[in-house]
C-alpha cells in the first residue's frame, strides 16, 4: 500500500473518531435536558441528581475532543473541509457543554419549585411546549451534524426565533401572574430561571447548526441574517 | 537568509497580527461593557445606540480571527504552544463576543427601566460594584493573555466566586423588594436581567482566562476546582 493512502486511511479513521465521540455527547446532552424537563413538568426531583451526575461526564467528554482535535491537527495537519471539521467541531463541543449546563439549571430550579410546592399547571404546558421547541432544535442540530445536511442547520437557526417569541410570552404571562398575586413571586422567579435556560439551549443549538453550515460548504453565517432567508 | 528563518518569521507576524486582533476586540468588548453600565446607572439611555452598533464590529472582529486562525494552521501547520495559542484563541473570541451580547442586553434593560422611570438608587450601588468586578476580571483576563500571564489567568478565575456570590445577593434583594411593594415588580425583573448579565459577564472572563492557562502550560483546568486552589 503507498504510504499516502496509508497515512489518509489513518486520518479518516481519526475524524471518523472525533464525529462519533461529538454525537455520543451530544446524546448526553439531549438525555440531560430531556430528563432536566420532565422532573420540571412531573415533580419527580429524585432525577436530579442523576442529571448533575451525567454533567460531569459532558464535561469530560468536551476536555477529551477538544484534546483529540489539537492532537489530529498537529499530527495530520489536516487542509481546507477537514480542517473547518476539526475547527467547527472545536466551537461545537462548547456549546453542547452549555446546554448540558442550562440543563443543569433547569434541575436545580425544578428542586427549588417542588420544595415549595409544584409547579402551577398553567405552566406546565408552555414549558413543556418550549422545551420540546429547544429539544427538537438540538435533536435537528446534531442530526445536521451527522449527515453533514446544512439545509437542515439553515431549519435549525430559522427555528430560533419561534422559541424566543414563546419566551418572552412566557415571561411575560408570569409577570402578570406575579402582580396579580405576588404570593407567586418566588416560584415565577424560578420558572423564569427555567424558562430562559430553555431558550438559551435554543440559541446554543443554533451555535451548532451554524458550524455545520461552515464545516459543509466554508461559509460563516453566524450575525448574518441574510444568509437565513 | 534560509529559508526556515524565513518561514518563521512569517509565522511569528502572523500570530502577533492575531494577538493584537484580540486584544482590539477585547478592548471593544471592555468599552462597552463600561458603556452599559454608566448608561445603567446615570440613565443616560442615548449612549445605547452606540452600544448596539459596536456590537456589530465586535461580531465582525471575531469572525476575521475565527478565519485568520484556520489559515494560519492550513498555512504554517503548527504545533505545540504555538497551536495550542490558535485554538485557545478560537475558544477566547467566542467568550469575548459572548461578552459584547450581555453588554447588549445591559443596555436593553438600560433602556427598558429608563423608559418607565429610573434605577431605584438602593441598586445603583450593588449593580455598579457587581459590575466593577466582572470588569475588573474581563480586564484581567485580557491582560493575562497580553503578557501570557498563567498565574494572572488563575487569579481571575478564583474571583469569579465573589461575583457570583454578590449576584445571588442582590436577587435575594430583589425578590424580598417585589414581595414588599408589587409595583416594582416589572423595573426588578430588568435589574435582574442586568445583574444576570454581569455575572454572566464574569463566567466568560473565567472561561477566557482558563484559555489562557492551557495556552501557557497545556493544561484543561476546566471544571477542575482542584486546579486553582
Amino acid at each position: 500500500m503507498p504510504d499516502s493512502v496509508h497515512v489518509s486511511t489513518q486520518f479518516d479513521e481519526d475524524l471518523a473518531r472525533l464525529r462519533t465521540h461529538v454525537l455520543h455527547m451530544g446524546g448526553l446532552v439531549e438525555t440531560q435536558i430531556a430528563a432536566s424537563i420532565e422532573a420540571c413538568i412531573s415533580g419527580e426531583v429524585d432525577r436530579v441528581r442523576a442529571i448533575v451526575d451525567t454533567d460531569r461526564k459532558i464535561n469530560d467528554l468536551e476536555k477529551a475532543i477538544d484534546d483529540d482535535c489539537a492532537h489530529i491537527i498537529a499530527r495530520r495537519q489536516p487542509i481546507a473541509s477537514d480542517l473547518r471539521l476539526i475547527l467547527g467541531i472545536s466551537k461545537i463541543v462548547t456549546d453542547l457543554e452549555r446546554s448540558g449546563d442550562e440543563a443543569k439549571k433547569i434541575a436545580k430550579g425544578v428542586r427549588r419549585i417542588h420544595e415549595a410546592g409544584t409547579l402551577p399547571k398553567q405552566y406546565g404546558i408552555g414549558i413543556r411546549h418550549l422545551a420540546e421547541a429547544a429539544l427538537s432544535m438540538v435533536h435537528q442540530a446534531l442530526d445536521a451534524f451527522a449527515r453533514m445536511d446544512g439545509a437542515l442547520a439553515l431549519n435549525v437557526i430559522r427555528a430560533d426565533v419561534e422559541v424566543d417569541v414563546e419566551f418572552k410570552s412566557i415571561i411575560r404571562q408570569l409577570i402578570t401572574h406575579m402582580m396579580e398575586d405576588p404570593r407567586t413571586i418566588t416560584t415565577s422567579i424560578d420558572i423564569m430561571a427555567i424558562a430562559r435556560a430553555i431558550e438559551r439551549i435554543g440559541d446554543h443549538a443554533k451555535n451548532i447548526s451554524e458550524q455545520v453550515v461552515y464545516v459543509v460548504d466554508g461559509r460563516d453565517i453566524r450575525y448574518d441574517k441574510g444568509a437565513i432567508k
